[in-house]
């Protein structure tokens, strides 16, 4: 508990004057889920309370419908492609005044470093940034990439005040096996994300006895609701990829929502400009009939009891004055944000910290991406929508490469951590007609990935990647157009104005050369092992049913 | 976080036998608010969770309704004159598995060993029992008993397993006026529990923001729906004299339920046993109208959450297996309790610790309670069903005393720490036409306090309270009971059906001699200087609003 402050003590009484008042406000209140048309004082960035108060400033609100500041439960901000700073400067636009993160994706390329890059960045953004530390670096020994976080690297974080707890705990047979390193890193915190797609019955059961607390990958509502009523926070999650709260809203009611709250997890900037964050899913679960009450309880005071963050989530005496002015009408669109009373997400881009880069990699030489043909391959089959991928089997004919009618193209990875080495296999799926595209997001290790109809372009595209000390590239009969991720090959140092107007250009071109919805999404989780069925590492192909390394080629023809 | 234990996860997983399995089980799910027929195993305690499990021993509930094991969100054990160790003997037959307990009437008389006596006594009783430190020892520098209790001396407590944080923060003046040594108690610990009564508006707003988040003084619903609505929890009250459910319930939503619990505050041993504990409670809600499953959720997830005791208050995986076997048919009567996992609340009655006794108090001599007449007194004015007082003035002539007909009749306050300290004063509403009453419950120093119609019997009274180490005594004519309260003179060491039936002796006994309800409940208040109007202190009156001490007779005639 913190010391008591006098000075807002006297103010909270009337004895001295607040900061500001905010006059006529149809304030929402999530203890009892009803609006009350108030007027309300702020000192320090604090709320004093409701009531009649005079202030130094006062502002007429008119009427206007406020909400408590918009929390997002869990969300990798490497995914926005921004930096911290930057997801920050959108997301406050959006209503969003705190977000509890995983840098799971920078900590697996720069491990402890990451995190503390993303501490760093984050310090002084425009909204609130927690984090959970990333449980799972690596996902599995196949996938190492700059960083193996123990137990110990983990603890060197607790007790930081912007670290809340462990992170998504994705080592589901880790956590049954009982596997010792995963102990230690679940008897670090007291508060443990959860993260078991499909786990049910028994071995939910012990999932939960071992400490995980939460769960955002539910696709279905029989499945939210199990987890629900075996005790888990639900994280109601609607991504780029992954949207799930059409389905999962038959779980939400009255007496569950404390136990549910909103998460974007992987969301592009691209998605955050258009259609916005927290607030988009807030309309979202409200245009599939949800009460608007109960899911603005869920996108405030829910997810802040989640986290023990007690000074936020609702207007109430002594927490912070973070809160939204929503666009008059029913519709839920934020007009201001208002960080600790003051107005937000209207800050220029400045430039943040980059961290010093690890992109060990070589660019390819000509002619080092051939296979022979006259066998039976194993072709990685995408699935639209989904990440898993399915093992194929085609017969690839000398020099039958690419085989644009079966739609069959090559694929490359390759390491950013050891120059010189990379693999090459096949995929189907990707749709391209010509040129190539290349990533340095690779979910988990982050090497470089790339697929393409010509072998010339797959280099090009691979090149430009590592020119830019990572990003997504797409090449084309020579020319290439990029996103330079110069943040850890994760993430544009640039403003989020420009990475969404160059992540547009870069869709319109995969588009112009055949490409299906998302292709850098597919891309992204091509390298992936955990993932069923068969993966394209740096090392060659990696079956998941079989859990080893196989051949391009089937043995027995 | 505790270090995940490999067994009770095997075991969670079925490949390891549960202790015990609990089939045909209707168990109520708190964060659903329904109820599910399922079979659920338990390990050392543990609940592993629902599903098909095998067991060492398994137990058929043939569809019984069970339900997490009850919560007391707030109690004085002090109040039901019994030991820790006995009000969990009594307490577990009623469903109760958890208890919240302020030690804050033994620590007016005994400081931290009462504390440490409390903690001690109730280490292995029948039902979890943490306390909440007591925070206002003395209530008032008027008002000191055998302690003063600064942070420092509540500050040996923090970080023992079950000290919980401050209890109710009862000097609301102090907190207001920013005084040093309460701020100082508020930041010793992240959970505090307040108490103001009627505190609304601007004061409510500073209250609040200085720490305190619960309140248990709400009376009306009116004033609950303030507190409930600026962020705090709503203990709803029933004791043995304050009752306060029925008026509270408007403010019980399904959405406010996650914030609203029961308490008891003070419950003698016999209403306990005739009535009940928290069942009772859950009982008079649900006859106001509340819906049972509400009430329920009350009564077990919105306490422990409360108190941050995730490890109960639901019978999900890696809970404690506390709960409760309900009778059949639709009401709330409990069959059987379990705790972790075995039944409980049928251990026979065990001798625990008596702690040493400061009872440093010297019988009246003859003749000293003599009054002379011949001036306006002020009259200490009972009100009936509370605990104010009124100051009334009356005529005193020459041995006009006790004057029967307009019931004035004499009262004492004898110290218990300085022997030979004691004073007289008079009190009108007692209704006693003769004998006399005496306790060494005395809110909140914990003197002895005495009113009769005969002085003899006044000081027969005093002399058998004494003699018992503290107790509660009727005399009439000579003869005397007493009900002998050993435990610091608040609480006694015996069985809890002994003391429940010697209890009822005492009623019976002030019946005969004319009292009205409850005469030991007003004869306890009549010390305490803190509520408006008048008291007896063992130095005399005092008044309340001159803040000051006041002469029996009136200067000014």
């Amino acid at each position: 508990m913190k010391f008591p402050d006098t000075a807002l003590s006297r103010a909270a009484q009337g004895l001295a004057p607040a900061d500001i008042v905010f006059r006529n406000a149809d304030v929402f209140n999530p203890f009892t889920c009803s609006w009350d048309l108030v007027d309300f004082g702020v000192k320090d960035g604090i709320v004093l309370g409701t009531g009649t108060y005079t202030g130094r400033k006062e502002q007429d609100l008119r009427n206007a419908r406020v909400v408590p500041g918009l929390i997002d439960a869990h969300v990798h901000i490497e995914s926005s492609l921004l930096t911290p700073r930057e997801f920050a400067r959108l997301a406050a636009r959006h209503g969003t005044t705190t977000a509890i993160a995983d840098p799971h994706e920078i900590a697996n390329v720069m491990g402890g470093n990451g995190i503390r890059y993303m501490l760093a960045d984050s310090a002084h953004a425009d909204i609130d940034i927690f984090f959970m530390l990333p449980s799972c670096v690596p996902s599995t020994p196949e996938d190492i990439g700059g960083a193996v976080l123990d137990a110990a690297d983990l603890g060197e974080f607790i007790g930081h005040p912007r670290i809340l707890g462990l992170g998504e705990m994705m080592n589901v047979p880790g956590v049954l096996s009982g596997d010792r390193v995963v102990r230690e890193k679940l008897a670090l915190a007291d508060i443990v994300d959860g993260h078991a797609p499909m786990l049910s019955g028994r071995d939910l059961n012990a999932y939960i006895l071992n400490g995980p607390q939460s769960d955002h990958e539910c696709t279905t509502a029989t499945e939210a609701l199990e987890k629900l009523s075996r005790g888990m926070f639900i994280y109601l999650r609607e991504g780029s990829a992954e949207k799930n709260i059409r389905a999962l809203l038959p779980v939400v009611t009255t007496c569950s929502a404390s136990r549910c709250s909103f998460a974007t997890d992987d969301r592009h900037a691209d998605l955050l400009v258009s259609e916005g964050h927290i607030d988009a899913l807030v309309r979202e679960a409200v245009s599939h009939g949800l009460e608007i009450e109960t899911a603005i309880r869920m996108a405030t005071l829910s997810p802040a009891d989640r986290f023990h963050l007690y000074d936020r989530g609702a207007l109430t005496p002594g927490r912070v004055a973070d809160f939204c002015v929503l666009e008059p009408g029913g519709r839920f669109f934020i007009a201001k944000t208002f960080r600790r009373g003051t107005i937000t997400g209207r800050s220029e881009y400045t430039p943040g910290i980059v961290p010093p880069v690890t992109m060990d990699a070589s660019t390819i030489g000509p002619g080092s991406l051939s296979i022979p043909g006259g066998h039976d391959a194993r072709v990685i089959g995408l699935v639209p929508g989904e990440i898993i991928t399915r093992e194929l089997r085609y017969h690839v004919s000398e020099g039958g490469l690419p085989d644009l009618d079966r739609d069959i193209i090559k694929a490359v990875a390759c390491s950013r951590y050891e120059p010189g080495l990379f693999s090459v296999g096949l995929v189907h799926g990707f749709g391209l007609k010509q040129g190539a595209i290349a990533g340095s997001i690779a979910h988990d290790a982050h090497n470089i990935i790339a697929a393409g109809a010509c072998d010339e372009d797959i280099r090009s595209a691979v090149r430009a990647v590592i020119k830019g000390h990572g990003g997504l590239a797409v090449a084309c009969e020579g020319n290439v157009t990029v996103l330079p991720l110069d943040c850890a090959g994760l993430m544009s140092s640039g403003a989020f104005e420009d990475v969404s107007l160059q992540l547009g250009r870069l869709h319109r071109m995969t588009e112009t050369i055949g490409a299906g919805e998302d292709p850098f999404m597919h891309l992204s989780f091509l390298s992936l092992p955990v993932i069923p069925e068969i993966r394209l590492t740096v090392r060659g192909l990696f079956s998941f049913r079989q859990n080893t390394r196989v051949p391009l080629f089937y043995e027995n023809p």
